[in-house]
């Protein structure tokens, strides 16, 4: 593999995902389907189409790759995964929650429509993931799609996506009496991000590994990656928002500190924290060695994610 | 069947529902889940228990039983249409939807709670259906389980639940130029209704057909049957928002005609609504007609839909 390889996968899968979506969120009703209103596809169509880095379907496409799958249901399966982070944005930006206006330099689904579009448009979404999982078209074995069908559902949901997002509303703009933040400790603040972002992107390598049917030795090390890319990919957005530009990050930033949020960066402080997220790197190229040279794209993603500017 | 029978039938399914769903919200994370944030927890415990008819657990339990099925499973999958259901109460209360403030004679989720935690518990609850269907714990066999999953899925999502909502949203609040409310047509109110309330319904129904492996004459008799019971459901609805008092039907009355929403109520006058309904009744049952005997549950719940004061 060149240099040039991975920018290429990268950009290919994105593509391949960016044309897929816009086939599913066709004005088109699906068997079983009644209609589909005109308003709401365009919502869900403005918050999934139109660019983004797809990173999420393409640990799901990178990691059946490594077991020689690389087809149409590995795409379905990573958009799948790509609609519950999609939907997860939409909801997330609303005004009750973090109440944001820009998104990837955009305005918010709630900014360009309205409030109730936004969290239908979110509901659509978040049911079409698992539509498209159950949907033969994805695999012809059903023990296969219930089981994607099942790892997405339990990283996303309460236990996982879902109850990290709860977390972290709860965690901010916490003070002390004399008006300094209240700093949450480390093992509480990892638990947050493993659900909060850490869960679904392991969730996309485990997909890759149920669709290539990886054996039990291959998961764990599979699993072992996903956890180490995770939290080095809530680092990285850490320092994002503490160094980035708006214009750049594609969102505000700096509001991490802004509202008192303790994050592994405001724990252990910039220096610590660049180190964790270089022993991380290595930590999950580790886990990939007994795939050798098979892996070299899942390597060279997570260097993308440590170093990574949006 | 003695006619003490179907009240008894009714209360049993949804002691058996209260029960189990006391269990799915249990603190305790499941396999793969990191945890269960308490606050959250709270609230989707405070959205789903305590009561409830449980009608979409009870079609799917009597349909089952047609076929001699009466198991765990089937009270799982029950189970997850209600998760369903109560999301889509969470959801559709919130202030940017309907607004509303009682349900069920209690405030809702976002006044009890906060819009957020309405929002977040809302999103749990969707996910959490789908967590229920795809575990091994609702049925051994995995295309069983992926079956009750695509049913669930398109019925609730953009082309049925959700884009039904968006539509009945997009229909409030239209006016003539000289103040009248604009009446959508018979056809397109029929449709919003199919999709808005009716698409749930009949897939509970359908999904008690999956259980019970019913053959295609039988799945096309049922979905009949689940057809007609919807839209008396959704005209029964109408009655009761126009003539019901608040107390009795435990939430708001009076407020299609507020907004000047289109129903069957108000397109057909209400003499010819009764009629509709009676007729409805009439061909729910004429659906049931090949089962004889066995489909005396359901052949009472339709007439308990169409008579029912709450």
């Amino acid at each position: 593999m060149t240099s040039l390889d991975f920018p290429k996968r990268l950009d290919t899968t994105a593509q391949a995902i960016e044309r897929l979506l816009d086939r599913l969120l066709a004005p088109e009703p699906l068997p079983g389907e009644i209609a589909r209103p005109r308003h709401l596809m365009e919502a869900m169509r403005y918050a999934m189409l139109g660019g983004g880095k797809r990173l999420r379907p393409h640990l799901v496409v990178e990691t059946a790759r490594l077991f020689g799958r690389d087809d149409e249901g590995v795409l379905r399966a990573g958009a799948a995964v790509e609609c519950i982070h999609g939907y997860s944005l939409v909801h997330d930006d609303l005004p009750a929650m973090d109440d944001d206006d820009l998104r990837r330099g955009k305005p918010t689904v709630h900014r360009a429509f309205d409030e109730a579009t936004a969290i239908l448009a979110g509901d659509g979404l978040l049911t079409l993931a698992f539509d498209i999982l159950a949907d033969e078209a994805t695999d012809p074995d059903p023990a296969l799609r219930i089981a994607l069908t099942l790892t997405l559902a339990r990283s996303s949901g309460l236990g996982g996506m879902v109850g990290g997002q709860m977390l972290d509303l709860e965690a901010e703009g916490r003070f002390t009496p004399d008006g300094q933040p209240l700093r949450a400790d480390e093992a509480s603040t990892l638990r947050l991000q493993a659900m909060k972002t850490g869960a679904i992107l392991a969730a996309s390598v485990e997909m890759g590994a149920i669709l290539g049917r990886a054996g039990p030795a291959e998961r764990q090390g599979l699993a072992s990656y996903g956890r180490a890319l995770g939290q080095a990919f809530q680092i990285a957005d850490d320092l994002l928002d503490a160094e980035g530009e708006a214009a750049t990050v594609g969102k505000a930033t700096g509001k991490d500190a802004a509202k008192g949020k303790s994050t592994l960066l405001s724990l252990l402080g910039t220096e610590a924290a660049r180190t964790r997220l270089a022993d991380l790197v290595t930590e999950a190229n580790a886990a990939l060695a007994p795939f050798g040279e098979r892996a070299e794209t899942l390597r060279r993603t997570a260097a993308f994610v440590a170093e990574r500017q949006s």
